[in-house]
């Protein structure tokens, strides 16, 4: 699958703002992630003969879809079906779930729309229109300094977000983007569902066939795929815009593109940036990961309900891992950094090198406070979905008594119906499950603060990990939906009333946390933002407008063709088949069909194309996305880059970075003749 | 503890041949790990006044102790009484333990020499005489290159070997020791002592205080010490040379000296060398272990059982987490980088550069192959007992029908009857505890040589780690002592017949292991090696023959005295006392006291020193060295050093790099007041 825990593990909020202009090699085919209102028109002529009109564009851009928690999708029926990968939907899946139903492995189909199941905690949103407010932002932070700067920006965006949201918080979001890093804020408006209901998801052996072994890789046979549905009013909701599917796909040498929701690219950090990135960020995270897979992992040996309750974070975790080992393995190539060097040298030559000193300057503190960033603020020392509930409990009540435009981000009015509804899913919590991962994390928390931290002290006292885990665990309510209903209405009288364990280690923990946190923005990442500015400046002047901005979670376009590779000398051809998923069945997991693919053998028309690889350039976030054709029909599902992809987050590799996505004709197959969704099928296949 | 787990987890066989000529920083007091017959004298005598003459340094010589596992240890009674420190004995200790029987936890004492119990497998070696061979093996080598190059050195080194040894295979080992890498050959030889039994090793909660999270620390307290006694004809061996114990200790200032063997430095690899180390060695094996510690934690989460039975492989596996994780942080640090990359440019000032090319060449091929490397020659592929024993059976059967002279190393006679006695050890097999080691390591396997890996699809065929690993464990015979007995003696023939399951695998993997070590050797090794002892002349050139080698794991001398450091402007001060534990004592793991130690507390002298500091130059290996003053009397006992003592794999820092012992007057207090061992204290204190 996609990378799209990278936005979920680091980007909110972010340990550092990383992105800055574009500086593309010169003469990549397929690079670059666009948005749409700024198209590579020349490049696609040239190479394709393609020229998108607006029209084209309107209606690609209003049938994409972001899914809010990480991944990408697009509607493909007039009556708000929405196309996603499997992957996407395991959190609704899971949340639905229950020891007494199974739905993650046992696959789900909704034989008719009363069927469909509404996923505890779901967002939707689709791009309306983009407004550059560049101007205003940088008039409010004008002469501005450190936190001063910090402050007065985000307050503005806050200001922009409310206005543009005014009373239609439920059916509106609005986010102002940072576009190249300070170089222009862009106001996205969006339309917003929040009641998204489960109509189809595969069998987990068969959306993820292969499991970590096989992800990343290709040849692949993943029906990575899955349906869901935007409801208005409890009715199905009527959309202006969806693409229709195309079962006979694409050819090989055709061009296709992806419109979907790049989470987050470092393609134009400073080597400065890069080398904490690699020395630091990438190893502490790898080291942590590395750990929390064999931990998850040997938890979910006990039986096959700890390996059901595991299975979700267990296959983030391994996802997550894969992908910053195939960082970490891309900065550590000598020839990339040499090239990152060669690439700021010439930007540097003949002008003021001071945003890149001051860059530099500021990693001593970056390093220096990334491990209690992780640890308290990131949240990692207390890996527990009860923990996550309290802080955002605690600091919601906090935050909330201050004006919008003075409070933290994540707690301004523009995300408060995601943060409300995630707070509040239905999704079971499981208690052996949170207390071996809070155990686990706590040890964490004592070995890399040390035993005689004060806060380490003041949250395990005379008490182990597990002992304290388990007393939190046990004392707490926050299981209970309507507890934290009454918490959250309650507000601050509320929460500073509970003696929820969860609730003082929240508290306890909230201080330190904020600390590390404003050290990281004002004495990091302010000064990396306004560098960051500078620089996007020079490269302006240098290179002109032709370049994209770094990947921001939004919706870009990237363009490309079905094209294989080579790999150690050998090729690599586009397409694998579905009855290529049979012969690589061995009958043991991960490489095990289920019984209602074995069975339904002898209907699929074997030759029918499984997946299939393409140029585009895209990151974790595009997991979802539809790849349309020149018609703007949906001929593929992007579900995964293949390993040479995992670099892409530095930069683009022609010759070897590929977009990995499930065959159109596949979809309509296996909903026909393996799950008998003819409804379905005559939806998607209606003109 | 001391990381003598580095030498245990990389070090047989090497993965690259990493030694070379030391070149000390200028100036730096205390610095050196130093052969007896070359130790720095005029240091000595400028810096403390101290001369020692040849009947000192020859009682020094014969009072210490090398423990064949990877630990030392030291004489302290003329009845073979042996003070090495508790966690050098777990091996011993894990293997006289049973589920009815947990000597780690509940420790051990004699009361009497007739209840002291045989170690499954240990061997003791005293040196007794060192003699320069270097002059025949470069004549066996003359003018070789690749392969048979190492071939001929090998067999040279075999036959001096054999020819030392003769027929006195019981109590003598000989070793050819390659100091300097290459600039010299001395052949070490050691009295050898396979009958070695467990006297007293306390309670795993006082031998460990503080656990993993103070592991490295200070101000410690832990009484990680044991007493082992070696035998010979079923009777307490009588020695010539013993050490004394000196419980008032030495005072801060004062000289002391550790003798001890430590394993394996890397002080003076080229910067290519140090990159690979840096870049690829490191990470890998940190990310190995790191999913190793948690997998292991996790089990033990079972029940106390499974706790117990992971107890010794998880204090190992944190251990050795903690080395590796120190040294990739001395090695990002860019001073260390830039302070070698400076060393070697004035070393290479004014010479051929070939060696460091052709070093540098190397590399390519280093990093390519560490991965099958690790996995298949390492055998981490494979974590399980059963896995070693049956490489060692296959490998041994195949190796003894080959002339001694053309075998691998580790099967030549030299080393005959460790490895003989580690095979036939009587420590019991836990089948759970291996099926879950292997069924991770499996899918490691899976995971890192990717499912289409021909060696990886005739390991798995058409099943899952997990159902490998439970076959594997419940069809194997291998946990018969006897069966093993019966296969080892009966040699190729016993084990071609043989269709144990682990017998089989071994099988399968032999060829493309050695096909691995081939290429590691002849193209990494062979070259590191000839282009070392280059490398090794143009320093003695520069700098003469007042430097010593990096460490080899056998008897070095290094100087120091007893001094705190400063932390963060914080002055650490260098004893601790026994008062002190207690107000650590929380109760609760890894700091909760053994209850002997809470009815004993108003019987011990609480200002009793328990643990010091000193700033002798240790490594791992060192773990169990005596701390000795210039009467030769013991102090301390090394067991560790603290956090800033893990760079000094790759350099020494005077100003923090600080060794941490057990205080002599702590090992007396202890056995009197807590263990009432009050004949082993007449024992230790007898003139």
């Amino acid at each position: 699958m996609a990378p799209q825990t990278l936005s979920r593990l680091l980007s909110r909020p972010r340990v550092a703002v990383l992105v800055a202009l574009a500086l593309p090699l010169a003469g990549q085919a397929a690079e670059g992630m666009w948005t749409l209102d700024n198209l590579p028109r020349d490049a696609l002529q040239a190479q394709y003969g393609f020229s998108p009109d607006q029209a084209w564009i309107d209606h690609a851009m209003q049938s994409s879809v972001r899914l809010a928690g990480g991944c990408s999708g697009s509607f493909v029926s007039p009556d708000g079906l929405v196309l996603t990968n499997a992957h996407c939907v395991v959190g609704c899946v899971q949340g639905l779930s229950s020891p007494q139903r199974d739905l993650q492995n046992a696959g789900f189909v909704a034989d008719a729309r009363g069927e469909e199941l509404q996923c505890p905690a779901e967002e939707l949103n689709v791009l309306r229109a983009i407004t550059d407010v560049s101007a205003r932002v940088a008039a409010a932070a004008e002469g501005k300094q450190g936190q001063a700067y910090v402050d007065a920006r985000n307050a503005e965006k806050a200001r922009i977000e409310s206005e543009c949201v005014g009373d239609a918080a439920d059916t509106t979001r609005c986010d102002v983007v940072e576009l190249y890093n300070g170089g222009q804020q862009h106001l996205y408006r969006y339309h917003r569902y929040s009641d998204v209901r489960l109509v189809f998801s595969p069998e987990y052996a068969v959306g993820f066939f292969g499991g970590d072994p096989d992800n990343f890789n290709f040849p692949r046979y993943n029906l990575d795929a899955a349906l869901l549905r935007a409801y208005e009013n409890g009715e199905p909701a009527t959309v202006e815009h969806h693409f229709t599917l195309k079962p006979e796909g694409a050819q090989a040498g055709e061009l296709v593109m992806v419109t979907g929701h790049p989470g987050r690219t470092q393609r134009q950090l400073t080597v400065a940036q890069l080398e904490t990135v690699r020395d630091v960020s990438l190893i502490n995270t790898l080291l942590w990961l590395a750990e929390r897979r064999a931990m998850l992992g040997e938890y979910g040996r006990l039986d096959e309900e700890a390996a059901r309750q595991a299975q979700s974070d267990l296959t983030f975790t391994d996802n997550s891992y894969k992908v910053y080992r195939g960082q970490l393995q891309a900065l550590l190539d000598p020839q990339v950094f040499a090239a990152k060097r060669a690439e700021e040298a010439r930007l540097r030559e003949g002008v003021d090198a001071a945003p890149w000193r001051e860059v530099e300057a500021a990693q001593a503190t970056a390093r220096q406070i990334a491990v209690p960033y992780m640890l308290l603020e990131q949240g990692r020392g207390f890996d527990s979905r009860l923990f996550s509930i309290a802080r955002t409990l605690v600091r919601g009540a906090d935050e909330r008594t201050k004006p919008n435009d003075a409070r933290l981000p994540e707690f301004q009015d523009a995300g408060q119906g995601r943060l409300r509804q995630t707070l509040l899913s239905t999704a079971p919590v499981y208690p052996a499950f949170e207390t071996a991962k809070l155990t686990w994390s706590l040890t964490k928390l004592r070995e890399l603060l040390g035993t005689d931290d004060p806060l380490v002290k003041s949250v395990l006292g005379n008490r182990s990990p597990a002992q304290v885990a388990k007393a939190l665990v046990e004392g707490s309510t926050l299981a209970d939906v309507a507890e934290r209903e009454r918490l959250w209405t309650g507000g601050a009288a509320a929460v500073a009333a509970s003696d929820d364990p969860f609730i003082r280690l929240a508290r306890a923990v909230d201080a330190p946390a904020r600390a590390v946190r404003q050290r990281q923005e004002s004495e990091v990442g302010a000064i990396e933002s306004r560098a960051a500015t500078q620089i996007a400046k020079v490269r302006f002047d240098k290179l002109g407008t032709t370049v994209y901005p770094d990947a921001t979670f939004t919706l870009r376009l990237s363009y490309g063709d079905i094209a294989g590779w080579e790999e150690n000398g050998r090729a690599i051809t586009p397409f694998t088949t579905m009855a290529g998923v049979f012969a690589r069945n061995t009958g043991a997991a991960p490489y095990a069909l289920p019984q209602r693919w074995l069975d339904a053998q002898a209907r699929i028309a074997g030759d029918t194309r499984f997946n299939f690889v393409s140029t585009n350039d895209i990151i974790g976030g595009n997991s979802g996305s539809p790849v349309i054709d020149r018609d703007a029909r949906v001929v593929g599902l992007a579900f995964d880059g293949n390993i040479h992809s995992l670099g892409g987050s530095f930069w683009y590799d022609p010759t070897r970075n590929r977009t990995v996505s499930v065959h159109s004709g596949a979809i309509v197959e296996a909903l026909k003749s393996v799950y008998g969704a003819d409804t379905l099928v005559d939806e998607l296949l209606r003109k």
